[in-house]
């Protein structure tokens, strides 16, 4: 596979600088990549490191081309146009088409023919596999779920019951999807659980880390919307609905019956209160905690950065007595008047 | 399965209002209930929508039944009777007794000839499954190992050594239990392990969440009483001891050797240091480190609420002055006087 | 397997106090232990409990030993001793060498004949296990990794692709290294994926906690020095470098391109945030957030220990006016002078 920058100018529709038959193998960092990959330049912190690079091709912004000497292809955003060509050089074999010997597959599970089903996977009753999806080895699938065309689950996924996938959903491995919702209601003096009768839906195109977990609802469905992102060991409560194009990172986790916004971002470790609405376009910095609806776009934090532990401890202890010294703040004010 | 307003109060020591022979054919929510279901009114601020419901029968409070025109089923607690009229419903297809004929099973291993062993399972050297337990495809359950009778691996499931589960206990997939607890000794710039020769003990009727995991004890083992509620994604270090009937939700970090007691509640992300202990009845709320013993009852917070990030980052500023502006009130208050 | 006082003395290279012919069979704590057992004291606070302790032998430091009566063992460091000494009493059965009929491993891996493949295990592509390596049960190899001689999956871990393990590496059950890292990027509305072409490298000596995920890298490797400690639930993003000796507690986790020193101790649910640096012999204690690079060697903090929530409540009311609040002591100095 070796594309010159004219080929992959046409092909992404970018527009060459310098010579446009210089061919690329590969792709790297604009610092370690050889004069056979292709690397670019998007974030402005590593523009000193332009000069220097011995990359083959840089893909890079208009005005950043005239401090590139070699071959440069301009895109309007780099970062995109790397992730399309990159995308070239992502070797993966296609997994088999048919079933391995060593899956054990209800017979009352539709499997399409063009679907892979790798080994030791398990597939309950009245379960569906689309056409050319892929279930890695070790998958467990139980009942009433359906894997839509072109999903793939990569390894060692659960699906654990009434779990619907949209269309080229990717499963990371250790993913738990449907597992039953916490649901409790305390009986004289015993827990009793609250049947989980509900299911998940996940839209077309998400995207869903390892060990991550989403349980299915109480009575209606858990909703992750089309081209949702969530990274690795987040937890997602019964009900919540996540909606399309909202990206989550890791360590999240997000309470029961909250509704999440479009186009949302939400930072590693936020912890989200259950039964809250969040707004579309809201960005959440880390380690913030959510414990109201948001109905404003826009950014919050609660987050402390980290300080010498010396200095912490006094300041800790000061602020659980935050609110006397406000106190004692008042009463000097008003001594004044 | 359809159940007369009558037959269910009979069943579940409620009272009926109006018509006793409306039929139900399963259950749903106060707003989407069809005429064949039984909604629940439990949470005062759903009361507004009892007007509309359409449910054929709903479970309330003696207080709510006047404004329900339909058929009532008056309950102490509606939330509870909901949930043992909603098991009526939570259809589950038995798992077959027997061993399937692709689990690896030990010869020195014991499998009651009730239990179901699934797909997939390998259960190691004098490992125990009593009378009508479930292992799920998938599980791994190591040597000298017991599952309590009537106990559930719902699916790819790990106990890795010296795990002992009691009755009616059930394990969310993913979930690991007796890991090699965290213990290290530096010597000479190395780290060494101490052995971890411990197991974990799990009470009757847990129920245990998703990719959680509890590490056996180094010496003594891990405890978790009786009629435990652990959600997703939780981590119990070695020699952790959680009294009965406590319920903690996901995300919890419960560090090593520390006690909790009975009937407490740990909301999610709640991180508690090692070697503490924790009396009965503690409720911590979301996001709170715990760094303290805590020998009172009651209510333990210290989540900050998020705010919008422009004016946090003032505010985040001010906290790492904290003790400094302190100082200066009091010069201030001396200054006057 | 008994040993006697002189006999550990010798092996160990300890110092006897009393009699040396005393033996012990196995370990136990300074509480608890038999005589047929020995204990150790290392932490100062257990030290009231050696008066009565019944343990045959006490490892104990040499200004400890007047305390004891019985037969101690005098160390310099007494947890090092005990955790060495109590190796000789961990009893883990040897995997046997060879291929369990069940697994599937690929025609291009090398399979050390040395090691064990466990029961429903799968090796892809070009994938190598050296000498003396086990794989447990349901572990899931894919393409073109390497698993260095005498380490241990415990059971259903999974290495995605081009994860490489260095000699004597333990990963726990549930442990998922290598999935895609969380690259993304914005065009037009929708996510695309940035493809994750790098790998993982973990070095020699490695411990690595249940359910505890790395991604590969972007373009260059995840990279895990040796002798590197990581609890449980931990989330490590691609391109991200943990220096050697350094350890990692429970749900840390740790944001990509971000540089760890050796010799770091990070405690339990730290977040560390993307593409910083991180220095040598840093302690973070925890539950803080890293936000910024930490040049200094030395002990880090930002977390806020827990209140009763009536106390806190008002207290967290005023962290939001904290700013404010500080500019009233400014006016107020002002006014004074």
């Amino acid at each position: 596979m070796r594309y010159s920058a004219a080929a992959l100018a046409e092909r992404f529709g970018l527009t060459v600088h310098g010579p446009a038959d210089t061919e690329v193998g590969g792709v790297g960092t604009l610092a370690a990549a050889t004069a056979d990959q292709l690397a670019f330049l998007s974030n402005p912190r590593y523009r000193p490191q332009l000069a220097d690079t011995r990359a083959g091709i840089v893909v890079l912004r208009e005005g950043d081309a005239a401090a590139h000497s070699g071959t440069a292809l301009i895109a309007r955003d780099p970062y995109v146009a790397y992730a399309r060509i990159a995308a070239l050089f992502e070797a993966r074999a296609a997994a088999p088409a048919g079933i391995h010997p060593s899956a054990v597959v209800d017979t009352s599970a539709q499997i399409d023919p063009t679907a892979s089903i790798g080994p030791h996977v398990s597939i309950g009753a009245r379960s569906v596999v689309g056409a050319g999806a892929t279930i890695g080895a070790g998958c467990v699938i139980g009942e009433d779920c359906i894997v839509g065309d072109g999903s793939r689950l990569v390894a060692r996924v659960t699906l654990v019951a009434r779990v619907r996938l949209g269309k080229r959903v990717t499963l990371h491995p250790g993913a738990v999807l449907g597992a039953d919702g916490f649901g409790l209601a305390m009986d004289d003096g015993h827990w009793i659980n609250v049947p989980q009768l509900g299911g998940v839906v996940i839209g077309d195109d998400c995207d869903i880390g390892a060990n991550t977990t989403i349980d299915r609802g109480a009575l209606d469905d858990t909703v992750i919307e089309e081209d949702v992102r969530l990274d690795n060991l987040i937890q997602i409560g019964h009900n919540v609905r996540i909606g399309a194009h909202t990206a989550v990172a890791g360590c999240v986790g997000i309470a029961g019956s909250t509704r999440i916004g479009r186009y949302c971002l939400l930072a590693g470790k936020v912890g989200v209160a259950g039964h809250l609405e969040i707004c579309d376009k809201v960005v959440v910095h880390a380690m913030t905690m959510v414990s109201a609806s948001i109905t404003e776009p826009g950014e919050y934090s609660a987050g402390i950065p980290a300080q010498p532990t010396r200095e912490w401890r006094k300041n800790a202890v000061r602020i659980r007595q935050l609110d006397s010294l406000a106190r004692r703040i008042t009463a000097l004010g008003k001594g004044e008047e």
